[in-house]
């Protein structure tokens, strides 16, 4: 079997301009991982950027990319849903202990516009904080300022260990 | 600047076992995509096989990959969305003339059980097929058998040009 | 200040004859409760017969009358979701220990054709049976055996006392 | 048979505090809907007043009374979802020409507290105003002003001769 490298040097030889970027943004995502900005890989592959406004409210932003969007290049209803739960979730690790993990159990997406243009950004806030469930509303707004998506999520509260 | 494939070079020469899985599973997904077997970059990513069961049922699988975790592990939430949106919106297409469209105007998922094992299918069919909005269910199954989500969302059936 | 056997009199001398039907209803609704038939007003108002069917389904069935239509003459949307919340925690409660309560934590209900004809069977199902969180489905079909409503709710298991 | 009024009267003759309770609720919500206040039996028995606040909120108040409660003595999960469907859709009215209607074609609600005291506010606004497709937000508030409910929900918005 040909070694990685090969294999990429081969793909990369008779690669598309399109195929090219995706390698290049991929390659950026392996490395915003080994950095440590993001935990996951669908979030280093997404390029999300994240900042907490204490004391109840998140931020995520993440650039449009070709990796990103659907067959009619739109960012693609799931990633958006990805982008919704990591700010929610992560808002909701922010109001817990740190013994403590919060698991999504349900999210409702309302997509209302096209997801186009440069860049997206979601905002997470609390609808109620309870000790054993917690209940987030995010959205997500696309670069000339329109709401793309509407979401609610639930986020139960368990012991770490559980 | 150094070119693409330098850096994929330097990249992989100080990659640990996780980088280099994680870069041959996207290698392989840009052969799936240059294949003709995923029409989108994240379809590609995700190793998703579909086929559908007339007249009105349709099943994705996929692998169970690092690229999908979340940071305990276990299938990100979003890409279990993203898995539902895409069978459920897959089978909506199968449904309505050549000339119209299918939307997502919204989604909700219930997340059941943890999303571990080696790989998941999905299994999307119809709650009411309307001429302006169609709504389905979704279920994601892990190889145990075990349900770890449900969803059901709405579909808007567009003219292609609108 | 009238009594209120006065004021019923008064209000039925000229009552029109849907107002004649609303009493009648009420005034059985009433009989219902006081029979132990509904444990609520709203589920004696609405007539609600119930039947459990182990181990795991529960059927509810109402009439269609005056009471519970909306101004264009079918069945409020607000009564098919008490409808589908009445089915899903009954059966939530046949599947938990008898020192437990379940509560509605969140239902969402897509309504997918008219609530008109003579009566509704709601059929309320289990999707996930956690010890903590309940995961129901439950659908709505009219005398001509269409579904107009599905939906899906959580229940939170918790302590009678708490 | 025995005419409405002779039932009325054996019925109130040897009706318990809250019998006669729920029969003067009753026979206010008649002359409510009578007067023309409510446009609807339930909500006339809810006793819904409504206030339009433009160009884009709506607040509908309840009192709390025995009619609309669960066997818990908390507003019954049902009727805070039809206040939400009723306050939502009522508000999707005001935004539409006079030769439309709108259609509730799906409602999520999240139960975050009690639904308990002296009466309950809902305050429905817009989250995405579109020609075809109307996306709303409701909370709904006990005295105390905590909140017991968040919804979403989407309109559709139909010809009236459809």
């Amino acid at each position: 079997m040909m070694d990685i490298s090969q294999q990429w040097d081969n793909f990369l030889n008779d690669a598309t301009e399109e195929e090219i970027e995706a390698a290049s943004l991929f390659l950026a995502s392996m490395e915003r991982k080994r950095a440590g900005l993001n935990g996951t890989h669908i979030g280093a592959l997404m390029g999300i950027t994240s900042e907490y406004q204490e004391p109840d409210t998140l931020t995520m932003e993440i650039p449009n990319t070709v990796l990103l969007q659907n067959s009619l290049d739109i960012l693609h209803g799931g990633l958006t849903a990805t982008l919704l739960d990591s700010a929610m979730g992560t808002l909701a690790f922010k109001l817990i202990p740190e013994d403590k993990a919060a698991v999504t159990t349900e999210m409702k997406v309302n997509y209302v516009a096209k997801g186009v243009g440069k860049h997206f950004k979601c905002v997470a806030s609390v609808i109620h904080k309870g000790s054993k469930l917690i209940v987030m509303e995010g959205k997500v707004y696309r670069s000339d300022g329109a709401l793309i998506a509407h979401a609610t999520g639930s986020f139960f509260v368990i012991s770490k260990r559980s």
